[in-house]
């Protein structure tokens, strides 16, 4: 069934055309063009204006980044910030948007990178912050993947994502490839403004290789009748953790609760049972090193533990752990697209969600 | 049901005994403390503590504020974000602390307030978060249950929530006084470093009447078979609606999502159905307002909703908003308890969990 989805999806972007009678193709095709997402990111003319953007930011000095994200793109915006404390030494974190869009603060943002994070650029709540932090002495960037948005007229510096058109509800290239520029921008910077482009060369290759190399269907039929799920990860996996947990709440309403595998010790743990699978990202480096007393704990619950990662029942290429969440969400959104098809679902339009969310 | 737990919660409160006879005496006797704690908090001493702390504050100028903490403690510092947002115009975020006792990660924090908030005070990380930002400068400090801990021994000032003796593995009182010192705090250094103590004078009894007026036996039974559940808010509220989350998930093993009303627009509310219950917070200030598109974007997916605020069917006082966190959670940890009950468990003792959770 999925290979048959995704000869389809590949017949489809060929002709440019989504056959909409088939359940899920629009997902199936975005999620087969990530490889190709990724290589285009590298091409020279992406990577110049990826660095525009680093050496903009390097002038600028700015003491702590400050991201501000909805939904999937919140995900990637965390992603940045692991990059940013790990690589940069720069203090990061998240903003929520209403405490400026709904209760009027006017914080200053004078000595901050401040980064809206957003497929459409189209949320007039992330407008609004990135306006403001602009007007108060912020370095402001948009990280889109339309180059003609509102986010991207309101910021000073802009990345376009360049994923294309994405033919499904749920974001899954658009995702991917806000990663990989978050990537490419932050190594950049670290690397006096030039993108050191060779250490991500194979990247495009090994998301192919992963993509291949899961049979999604399988496993999505070991989780038909699960009532809920847990996904757990560390340092750059989390972010894993927490898409793969909305992609299976958006696409197949399977309730997927998302923790750093450090929280999960702290209480929610307790719910963990035989009954309730869980999903761990193990990466090939520190992070994944540190799941290793979460994971023991989980067996002394006797869970029933799914690991994905080197070696894992969802298997990825051992890579650089900055790498990992390039590769390791592919099987999850194969394992999310499958579960939907498997239920009867419709992946491609879930039910009350629409592309573009306009929230103040 | 309730009534016998909380008349023998105050029973053992006298006594300083728990009768380990009665499942879930401990964290009905915890619950039954909080209008106690609070008008501990508002006592001259322990004002004047939070005064020396706001001045010192107010004397390092910070630029921004990074709030570092883990499980239930983490709601008390997202409240604390908002806060330092709203009413101090200071950037505030949330840390994760793997970046630097993982990863290694060294950001230069010289012009940051960093606050580690924990009941035990006893994490290994949040210690080593707190040592780290110290050694690059930044004005640090630490706001737990236990004056002793190391905690408070790494940073430069400290609050004590003076909540006492938590009997219960689940967190509720220690909570609710990590909020209020927390809002004492920051009232206390937008007023120039003296707490405008009469604006809270009536918290403890409002606390009193919010744990008086609610059935949560009655709404438990509701819930008694609900496979999982969404909770959500906005604003000041969205804390609540993780806290309520994790607190049914550590007692009633329920698998509960929390989302900010923004957020559930952007996807988890495929999720939502007849089938799957919502508790949604809203309160009668901006963040209320900001709720009702959600509400009825919920009401258009027939979702069974019941609202925690002012005329919610779990009913709250009418307060400021930045108060209502100190009373909304209230019934919601009623409601956890009584499901537990319900269900057969020990809430004291869940499955799993450990009072101090040593994570590096």
């Amino acid at each position: 069934m999925l290979d048959n989805l995704l000869n389809h999806a590949l017949a489809c972007k060929t002709a440019h055309v989504t056959n909409r009678n088939e359940r899920g193709a629009g997902m199936a095709a975005d999620i087969a063009e990530q490889p190709d997402v990724y290589a285009t990111l590298l091409e020279p003319a992406h990577i110049t204006a990826i660095e525009r953007v680093a050496k903009a930011v390097i002038e600028h000095k700015p003491q702590h980044v400050v991201f501000t994200a909805r939904g999937t793109s919140d995900h990637a915006a965390l992603y940045g910030t692991y990059l940013s404390e790990i690589r940069l030494n720069l203090a990061a974190g998240l903003a929520s948007p209403s405490a400026i869009t709904v209760f009027g603060a006017r914080p200053d943002l004078s000595h901050a990178l401040v980064v809206g994070v957003s497929q459409s650029g189209g949320s007039p709540d992330l407008t609004e912050v990135l306006r403001v932090a602009r007007e108060s002495g912020a370095l402001t960037l948009a990280v889109t993947n339309n180059p003609e948005s509102t986010l991207v007229q309101t910021a000073e510096l802009s990345i376009d994502v360049s994923a294309g058109h994405e033919r499904a509800v749920a974001a899954t290239k658009t995702y991917t490839a806000e990663l990989f520029a978050l990537l490419l921008l932050i190594e950049g910077i670290k690397n006096g403004g030039s993108v050191p482009v060779k250490e991500f060369a194979e990247i495009p290759a090994l998301a192919r290789q992963t993509l291949e190399s899961n049979d999604a269907t399988a496993q999505a039929q070991r989780y038909r009748f699960a009532r809920s799920m847990v996904t757990t990860g560390r340092g750059y996996s989390y972010p894993s953790a927490r898409e793969a947990a909305l992609k299976l709440m958006e696409t197949s309403y399977l309730p997927a609760l998302a923790f750093s595998g450090a929280d999960l010790l702290h209480g929610p743990l307790a719910m963990t049972d035989p009954d309730v699978p869980v999903l761990a990202f193990v990466n090939s480096g520190r992070g994944g090193e540190a799941m290793k007393p979460v994971l023991e704990r989980l067996h002394d619950q006797r869970a029933d533990v799914v690991t994905v990662g080197p070696g894992g029942a969802l298997a990825v290429p051992s890579v650089d752990e900055r790498f990992s969440p390039l590769l390791e969400i592919l099987p999850l959104q194969q394992l999310a697209l499958s579960l939907a098809l498997a239920k009867g679902e419709d992946p491609d339009a879930p039910r009350g969600l629409k592309k573009v969310t306009a929230t103040m």
